[in-house]
């Protein structure tokens, strides 16, 4: 499959995503909802809507289509697990974390509402979240809706991607830096955890065989990886404009990367390393892998 | 029954919440888990521990076992709803909320902790939440787990809980005061949506036919609303060393209240009529609801 096809078929992909988004934060109330406050709702739709790569989505999509399921349910599934990324970045962005008043050239949400609001957007975001993958239309099966929120919440938790911001924080403040083991642990939560997910919960809705599920979590894990690397790569050598956030920042705050511990040349030698051993995680799947695989050279070589 | 067997009941029940929090929130990583930072653990603690007198968890817990459902399954979904009231707690103490230092006579997370680590124990408690009410030992049936995650989601988001805080904060800003009609529906849904599912889920978790689903529906809503009215005229009648919180802040920031909207004397007439709505939907019970009833009376009465 040539890299211009890729790129189409994700775009193609986000479209997708976006028009199922779109369906949940519209106004109209669910079974069971009193009213959606408008400015609440708008508050969540800025944070959701017309907004990057949609990786994670697109991951999940394609690891469950791999495996012979392409369907409504499944893009359900993706939209949650990208409404959890969302939550994620709100909170991320507030005064009392990273401060940040930019996102993808945008303001962010406490920006352009207010933090009181931004902060409920995001806690609205996250529970909306777990609605949508539990609900019915997301897979037939409920022991796998019932297992698919236990995944998202695990991952998501104190022990994955809010866990991994917790250690991230703690390290702008500690006096020594952090270890190699320490950063690659942090990394692997904060990031790592959702984007792993992504391609196990592919493989739980399409009934992967337990060998098929541990090859997925491998080619997960390591895609994950891979794409912190790459991204703390692109902020030492980023420039503003093309990230839409204020490139450099985690050099200002003494932030725990592996391109401050091992330099930039090792950074990038891992970083291919990583996006080769996902690749090599998919051998068992044959050609029907070439777009997850491509997936994780993308993600290696993304230039923002 | 007597009303020191009921209090005594409902110290009971509080105990075996505190043990399972306390199990829930352990340093143990669940399979799946990385790690759990030890900050951000303590902080859902301070959150979540030594708390109150649990009255959600209970209405849980009375409603399944008048259906004859009372089991360690029962008490993790009664721990999960209240973890979820736990994280709303957090958030809304802090500065961009409604800005309290003091919680049930100790400091607030934020102050205890610092504003990002609160950010983070509120998400990652909400998270939790999730996980203990989908996850397999919570009932053995993975449609009830299912079920009870999205009624869990829908009554606490956007639709719900968080809604309602958000009308809350818009009432504080707005010119003209709320209406009646206004204020119903905001508590209806910053309080009342828990306390409601509550009771509901604990007929979903012991298979209540439909008519059964429908009068504990009717009684959490009455109860819920007699709550609120009660918490109201609390505040306008308490003292601050009573409730551990500043008192008469309602009236300070001009909050919307069915006090100041119909005078005292009439709130608490309402107040009680909504109880005896509440007694009124468990005719179909009889005695097995004796305890229900009194946690209805309770609700309106009580002094904190």
């Amino acid at each position: 499959m040539a890299s211009s096809d890729f790129t189409h078929r994700l775009s193609q992909g986000a479209e997708r995503v976006e028009r199922m988004l779109e369906r949940i934060l519209s106004a109209d109330c669910l079974p069971g909802e009193t009213a959606r406050p408008n400015r609440l709702l708008d508050a969540m739709r800025h944070a959701s809507l017309d907004g990057g790569k949609r990786l994670r989505p697109f991951l999940m999509i394609e690891s469950a289509r791999m495996l012979g399921l392409d369907n409504e349910g499944v893009l359900r599934a993706a939209c949650a697990l990208e409404l959890v990324h969302c939550y994620s970045l709100v909170h991320d962005d507030l005064p009392a974390m990273d401060d940040d008043d930019l996102r993808r050239g945008r303001p962010t949400v406490h920006k352009a509402f207010d933090e009181a609001t931004a902060i409920l957007a995001g806690d609205s975001l996250l529970t909306l979240a777990f609605d949508v993958m539990g609900d019915a239309p997301t897979h037939p099966d409920p022991a796998v809706r019932a297992a698919l929120v236990v995944g998202l919440a695990r991952n998501a938790g104190i022990g994955g991607m809010a866990g991994g911001q917790m250690f991230d924080l703690a390290a702008e403040k500690a006096e020594a830096p952090l270890g190699r083991a320490q950063i690659e642990t942090l990394q692997a939560m904060k990031t790592g955890a959702l984007l792993r997910f992504a391609v196990e919960a592919g493989g739980l809705m399409a009934g992967a065989s337990a060998p098929r599920k541990a090859a997925l979590a491998e080619y997960g894990a390591a895609l994950g990886a891979a794409f912190q690397v790459a991204d703390d790569i692109l902020d030492h050598e980023g420039d503003a404009a093309q990230l839409g956030k204020r490139a450099g920042k985690d050099a200002d705050r003494n932030k725990a990367t592996l391109v401050t511990l091992l330099g930039l040349a090792a950074a990038k030698l891992w970083r291919d390393e990583l996006a080769e051993r996902a690749e090599a995680a998919l051998d068992m799947f044959g050609p029907r892998a070439d777009i997850l695989r491509q997936a994780a050279r993308f993600t290696a070589s993304r230039d923002h």
